[in-house]
């Protein structure tokens, strides 16, 4: 498990004074990337050459976030299909559980068309992933 | 069901050169409050006083949009319970099926002390999402 | 002048119950590229192969959109110089003066090496974009 | 001069391969908050129960920034009238310069009618802020 540390920003708020539901899609996915980084590895990076389009993302909502808030996003892979990771997270302020989701991430190749292609994860980027979620 | 129809912006493309997908949630709920309105009420109106944070929040892609793409949101109700709603939500651009998601609301009142409490939909709301939902 | 029709969402606002003010920067934008659309070119698109970064953007405000608000950009092109072009933008509800501002876009085409240079505005672009202004 | 340290964030960036360039606003802004905080206040707290609307807010750019890459968002109080502040802001990654752009706030009450009302800026906080920005 990953953790990744963040606080709400201003532009983060709507007019319930919360921070808007849909950021936590963006927070999901900021943990994600800092994985990676801990991986030495960039999403955006040459490696092998693949990119991760989400094929599906969810969460449930257990409270809400406030402006200036300091919150925990908890990152752990928690399935993986020969071209599919499932990322699980946790979202946490303290001892307060914010609620809990996933993201699955397809890896594919540009073809020569220019098209996308789902490809086999290369097995160098998972054990690279699973070696910094493990931590 | 109601239709929501929309543009993606630059700003809302990512460098991968498609629309982020964070993004949807926030079209899905875009197309929520326009069938609010539709129904001749304000998701944020002084309807009986009630307000309707988010529970969850779930979407699967099937295919990416891309800048100035037009698309529709279909939005239905596609379960009620005494203090919840689900939306479900279709995304379509042209005929081709973008993905497809749901976002569950809760219906809560504030308290006198300021907390907010889960209580059960006010049956006149209810009537006239229907109706506007029926189109 | 070209008018821009729009409506505020609800996750631009923020806890201050208002739009939050880096959002008019997007609106100022949606603006100029639907001004782009009428003049039936796309910001994007393969027009002499020239990008456009911006290399100012300025806005000062008069009053706050709120939720639901429905707004006008008008947008006008103010300025050319042989390598920019300065867009002057004025946001209305209805009678009421929101604010007013300005961005100025560079024109560049990428060299083979992958740097941006700053290259001639190419005169058709201008044209029909001064054609598409005068409405 | 107060330093904010910053990354950009995948959903941050365009289809031009960049950071939006509406997103510096936020930068900006963020930077003006954590220097609130390092001041010991809240820009949304009980402060003399005083709020902040922005009444101008410009960028010039001068360089990009890219996914990932590190910032610093210097922020200094470049003028005080009895009710606004100015602030000024210049953004760099490592040596280069990426630009500089300025906010201006106004200090407002709400009146008793719910109205906001421009009023002096309370010397306290304004005490605080320059001790906080002189680091």
């Amino acid at each position: 498990m990953f953790r990744y540390q963040r606080r709400i920003h201003f532009a983060e708020t709507d007019l319930a004074g919360i921070a808007h539901f849909a950021n936590v899609f963006r927070y999901m996915e900021e943990a994600e990337h800092a994985l990676w980084r801990a991986a030495g590895m960039s999403i955006d990076g040459a490696e092998a050459d693949v990119k991760w389009p989400r094929v599906a993302a969810a969460f449930d909502y257990r409270r809400p976030l406030r402006f200036e808030d300091e919150f925990v996003v908890e990152v752990a892979i928690t399935a993986v299909s020969p071209r599919t990771i499932r990322y699980g997270h946790t979202i946490r302020r303290g001892d307060t559980i914010i609620g809990s989701g996933s993201i699955v991430a397809a890896c594919v190749r540009r073809t020569i068309d220019g098209e996308l292609q789902a490809v086999e994860i290369p097995a160098a980027i998972l054990e690279r992933l699973h070696a910094a979620a493990a931590g």
